[in-house]
């Protein structure tokens, strides 16, 4: 029986977004790409409210059901489709897993995320500078909590947990793509940066990268 | 064979910390708090460092493992502790519970939390009134949404989803009571307020909040 087509609604270069298309590459599932500019404001139009009530991306549209949180979105596709898993076994290292994860998706991406750095411009006035250490900031308060559990673990692999790509890559992959945006020094960090590395030279995160996007504007592609 | 009893190391106020207090109740397993003063900076002493790198509350410590970010703890204590269930069985519901948890604690909470309102403070030099006003507008953006969704999803029901409270419940009422701390009017979001009056009735939220923990002082409790 031949699967419903899933669409993904997302822009090259929001992080989340990002996250599900490496989780979609990984477990091999089609999807059709229905970028959403975040840039001219697209994300706010009414047709995009009626997808997603919180004017965020991504949203995973399947069984004509709308799945929000990216977080929330991949663990659903590891219920309904757990080959490749993207999380381990037990239940101790799936918490690991998910604590990487969740560093990522709670306690770095959201305080940069493009709502927040425009809050900083206006109304708060904060110049481009401002915002660029803000940015760096968190990221690194992050990073540096990622690397000292990843560099200290055994679990600690090829990827970061294990010899397989999983969770915690996914969402931390697309966080040092934004790190490198905003200049944030990356040098403190070799096993994150090794881990990236790794993860570059997989198909799954080369397919799901912001400059393979069908948004990408064309100066960016390849 | 008896269980070891793990350890909660959080902070009465912290709403990360509380969601994991009401997960415990509603599952009803027992534990030692270990009161984290996040005010005096004990998370950032050596001490508390070792148990948790990113020196952020809560922790959990269970069977001498460290297990940090509180839906990560939430999702191990489903796994090993699966009754009463946080969750629903379903795929698609259990995406739709997650989102409404992963609004919370990823689009309202760490934008408003502790550290970020400590650092539009200093070295941003905003007064009160300006990281009042910001807090009141992340938590107007995220309960709009989860609003919308409540009020018009047929899953609502006594709780966010269905009659018995669970994931999206625990993560939903400290955050209403950090928005009545930063006086953000709450009138629009009739659902939320519904709701949070419920789980105000049950037992389990009851233990679990601020005011009923040993860190909380004296003139706050009851």
């Amino acid at each position: 029986m031949s699967q419903a087509p899933m669409q993904l609604y997302g822009y090259f270069r929001s992080s989340a977004a990002y996250r599900v298309r490496i989780a979609l590459a990984l477990k091999g599932l089609a999807y059709e790409s229905r970028p959403v500019n975040l840039r001219t404001g697209e994300h706010a139009f009414p047709e995009y409210q009626a997808v997603n009530p919180q004017c965020l991306v991504p949203t995973l549209v399947t069984f004509a059901h709308s799945l929000t949180q990216s977080l929330a979105i991949i663990e659903y596709l590891e219920e309904i489709h757990p080959e490749p898993p993207l999380l381990p076994r037990q239940p101790l290292e799936r918490a690991r897993v998910r604590a990487l994860a969740l560093t990522v998706a709670c306690d770095i991406h959201p305080i940069n995320n493009l709502r927040v750095t425009h809050y900083l411009a206006d109304p708060l006035d904060q110049d481009e500078a401002v915002r660029q250490r803000w940015s760096q900031h968190w990221i690194g308060l992050g990073f540096e909590a990622i690397e000292r559990e990843l560099a200290a673990s055994a679990f600690t692999g090829r990827f970061c947990h294990g010899d397989e790509p999983g969770l915690a890559d996914l969402c931390l992959i697309p966080q040092v793509y934004n790190a490198r945006r905003v200049a944030a020094p990356l040098d403190a960090y070799p096993t994150i940066l090794r881990i990236d590395a790794a993860c570059r030279q997989h198909p799954a995160f080369q397919a799901a990268r912001p400059e393979a996007q069908p948004d990408a504007p064309p100066e960016l592609r390849n």
